[in-house]
């Protein structure tokens, strides 16, 4: 819990202080329409726990998400589409509260949907070993 | 499954017919780091379940995936990181086999970490109720 659960916003959803589209909804979950959609059937996907970032959140309330926003895609009946979890402020989180992006992607075009940069390094595969074992260490 | 289970680049990855810098393994989830970073530490999990797209994949693989991701970006200990997953060859899906990409994004600059773009619209609240009665029968 934090400091900002008395005034987060997605915390206020989840208790219905704050109306919105509601889809889905588990023991653990909550899901409703972004209302500042990139594309028509935006949807939100978030655990009833407010933690900050995804690292923070315990494994049942991330094991619950995908699940919900697997029900939503469907629904939405998208061919294409983004799942996207943003955590960090210059990583495009906005709110405070882990939150699952469902974004369908109806056209190619920059106007609608996530819009993706993907600036891929060429792999230094000595940097990717040591990286490797550093990280085994720590799993 | 799917008739590109022979030739999927993914589940030869999971059988260990091509190497990998394997990181977090379960029964249901694999995962390694991505030999194109967009930045240090950018590592894909995926189902050991061949499917396309997200809403194609049992819920148990979903399930276990994001515990699997959480691992990941605590040993990284990235203090912003995007989750990201992709469905559809214009939502910039490349391998046609569900993978959660977690990236590291350390720094606000273009030149690595995921570029986000976002073509918010202000919201149409006819639209969206209308939408969400839509969704609503196929919930
Ligand atoms: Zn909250
Ligand atoms: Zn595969």
């Amino acid at each position: 819990m934090c400091r900002h659960l008395g005034t987060c916003i997605f915390c206020k959803i989840i208790k219905g202080e704050i109306p919105s589209f509601k889809l889905v909804e588990t023991d653990l979950s909550f899901s409703f329409l972004d209302i500042g959609p990139l594309s028509k059937g935006h949807s939100l996907v978030i655990p009833k726990y407010h933690a900050e970032k995804l690292h923070q959140l315990p494994d049942e309330y991330l094991s619950d998400a995908m699940p919900v926003a697997k029900k939503i895609a469907a629904a939405l009946g998208a061919e294409n589409y983004n799942i996207l979890q943003n955590n960090g402020r210059i990583a495009h989180q906005e709110v405070d509260h882990v939150h699952f992006h469902v974004i369908p992607k109806p056209s190619l075009t920059d106007d609608e949907g996530l819009v993706v940069g993907w600036p891929a390094k060429k792999a230094d595969m000595d940097e990717l070993k040591a990286l490797h074992e550093e990280l085994k260490g720590k799993l």
